[in-house]
């Protein structure tokens, strides 16, 4: 499936709708009914999910899944504190930016002082999407370049700007003509070739566009490199490549959106494990804890500059109730040290998966970073080979055991787990040992 | 300020906040530290608001706003139905498409049988401007084309393609080359002229992208013409240009963001007013009654063409929270009779204005449907010249007297009144004897 789009990973194949039990046949029948078949359904047998509460996922029958998955819900489902934020502030005031609000104001401020100091204002919008957007706009008012750079199977948005760099969406959506991508780092690899091959791609791209007319205005870059695959290392490998961006007059923008608020627990972002500091950060997803919010960050200057051209406003974007659950997601991560937790039992469970590997040739890579790990399933007889359709089996059969994880890069063979940051060492175990049951099963 | 951006309209200006109350002058400073300026900040003296309830915001000191001008809280700030739909859910669930979901498959099935047969497929995503940017995706893939006519102050949006769509941004943001723009209506012209006039500048937009080589994929329309300056009137004259469009080749693109969910007081629908079936429909911001939330609602063909090609996951794009909340709108438009209201009190406003017209020679004209009311402030000597300046006094001093209206239109001199939709008759007598004392004291 080389070449597939992200959106077919992990998906669900109507013609399975037999196999389902009547309620979730209903489900699925009233569903396709409604969305026409156009928005993916995960799984083999999909999950009708009526409750959620920390880590654990609920069905119908009140069967329980452990959430391998899910990095929006950072601080645990329906945290207690971060829904009582909600509750409140919606029974009192949810409105837009264009009146002053402490709340909307003091979290801006909190927000801002998890960044270092050249990272020193924030535009709020709903959706991670909106931030990649809003950054383009941004970098193409500063540098008046169109020109963008992004990893071979990258993942930025569903807009028309983000999709057009969007490569994870495959063959049937375009890229823009003012887009280049770079391969991500080869799996294996040692570790001292990786920066400067990686830089030598994006220099070659560089060129590329400036050849074309295009010359660069942003390297675009999640700086864990999720939808390629995860790569996380050497921290650091991404430097020299933006010093070249940079170099040639682009910006770095640093889509923060997988890897932001602590996950790779190393620090709340991303960047900081390769010791860099962004022109442009993005984030999204666990922001709000599943209250929609994302904002983009940049230096004073960066903003001025779009500020004197046109100005932003975004009527969900920063709304009361947003602000108070991402200040209360604030808090929990602070307050329950999810940041060194994710630290900790990321390591446990990359060094899990590297004890089965030992075992299993079908393991042919293990990577990770904090509460993010990725998985190669390789052919036995040829580990340079994806195995996708084991991938695919051992997720469904992960879901047959209630614990939830999907797939990523471009072959869809590598596992992405990436679970709530209040993920314990004992859930790691019931993933590990499930893991270790289905592929000694099946190799 | 012709030309102007719409973001410029009734916007404070920093040099005022000396006149600020300590309180609202720290926020301002604040404020603008963390946005540097680039996020517009309403009237000369912004307001501080810190709780909301029904028709009415309060400010730090307990001062009651009459809100008039909020659409996002169609059934009023804070309702409780809605609010208590929000905490439960958001106790329960907060998760994403990908999973069954009664919650979520029941709202989008209410959601469609308040649409005429053909438009059977939703599409949810997080704002109203996700849903024109994803609109313009649809279109662009069913038809081949990416030709788009707009009016010329209209607002679609603030993504890279909407807003290469929105003229509304002035002269700061570029159309996008494929784009040709409309005018408005000309207030006061003889009603059967409307329609043939509007359908006129249509045909020629249609023959001027054609040859400029990019043919028309879409006529996207706010059917109120909202940021143009409400232009209603008479019901159906936006037929004869749909109708030219479809015969060219393009889609008709209803941008319900405005006019939608009962505010015209003619149905759910704007462009049921107008005898009209669109081939796509965006919404957006009343949807939620401020909890993030949009759709496109389009035919099953024009869904099943964008399927076979790509597909469409929005991570907050119809969670379950925000699907909650939206039925719980919907109860409440219907349980409180909210649409019929909207008729009757917009009704009552229109006749006070234009009863006040009859005395004032600053008013030009009064246009209006349902909950939507706008008031052309113009000069006393030239009723052709607008009164931008008086429109700017007069919103300022409703704000003084603790009433809340903005402003629209090209020359920001038309008053834009848009409530929340339990706006009562008394409110609307509030409103009607502070414009008429202002006024009369201005003229």
């Amino acid at each position: 499936m080389s070449g597939a789009s992200m959106l077919a990973l992990n998906a669900f194949d109507p013609d399975g709708a037999a196999a389902l039990d009547p309620v979730e046949r209903a489900l699925v029948e009233r569903r396709a009914a409604v969305f026409g078949g156009a928005v993916p359904l995960f799984y083999d047998r999909p999950l009708n999910i009526v409750r959620a509460e920390g880590v654990w996922l609920y069905d119908h029958e009140n069967r329980r899944y452990l959430d391998a998955y899910n990095n929006v819900p950072v601080v645990g489902h329906c945290h207690p504190h971060v829904v009582q934020a909600i509750a409140t502030q919606a029974a009192r005031l949810n409105t837009h930016t264009r009146y002053l609000s402490e709340v909307v104001i003091g979290y801006a401020e909190r927000l801002l002082a998890t960044f270092p100091a050249p990272l020193a204002r924030v535009l709020f919008t709903t959706t991670g999407t909106e931030g990649i957007d809003l950054a383009l706009r941004l970098s193409r008012v500063r540098t008046g370049r169109s020109g963008v750079i992004v990893t071979r199977f990258a993942y930025h948005g569903h807009s028309v700007a983000a999709a057009e760099i969007t490569p994870a969406f495959g063959s049937g959506v375009g890229l823009g003509a003012h887009v280049r991508t770079v391969a991500a780092p080869v799996a294996g690899a040692r570790p001292e070739d990786v920066g400067p091959a990686f830089a030598r791609a994006v220099a070659q791209a560089i060129a590329d566009l400036e050849r074309q007319g295009t010359p660069l205005g942003a390297l675009v870059l999640d700086s864990v490199l999720s939808s390629d695959g995860l790569f996380v290392d050497p921290p650091g490998y991404l430097a020299e490549a933006v010093a070249q961006a940079r170099a040639a007059g682009g910006l770095f923008v640093a889509d923060e959106v997988q890897p932001g608020f602590g996950r790779t627990g190393a620090g709340m972002w991303g960047f900081t494990r390769h010791g860099l500091v962004p022109d442009i950060v993005v984030m999204g997803k666990p922001m709000g804890n599943g209250m929609p919010i994302g904002a983009v960050v940049t230096h004073a200057d960066i903003l001025a500059d779009f500020a004197a051209r046109t100005g932003y406003f975004n009527t969900f974007g920063g709304n009361t109730v947003s602000c108070a659950a991402a200040a209360a997601v604030l808090d929990v991560i602070e307050g329950e040290g999810l940041i060194a937790s994710a630290q900790k039992v990321g390591a446990h469970l990359k060094a899990g998966f590297t004890q089965l590997q030992a075992g299993l040739p079908c393991i042919g890579a293990v990577r990770g970073a904090g509460l993010y790990v990725a998985v190669d399933l390789v052919q036995r007889d040829d580990p340079a080979a994806p195995d996708t359709a084991l991938a695919r089996r051992l997720i469904n059969g992960l879901r047959e055991r209630q614990i939830l994880i999907s797939t990523c890069g471009p072959a869809g063979n590598v596992l992405k787990i990436r679970p709530p940051l209040p993920f314990s060492t004992a859930n790691a175990d019931q993933l590990l040992q499930a893991t270790g049951e289905l592929l000694a099963g099946s190799a």
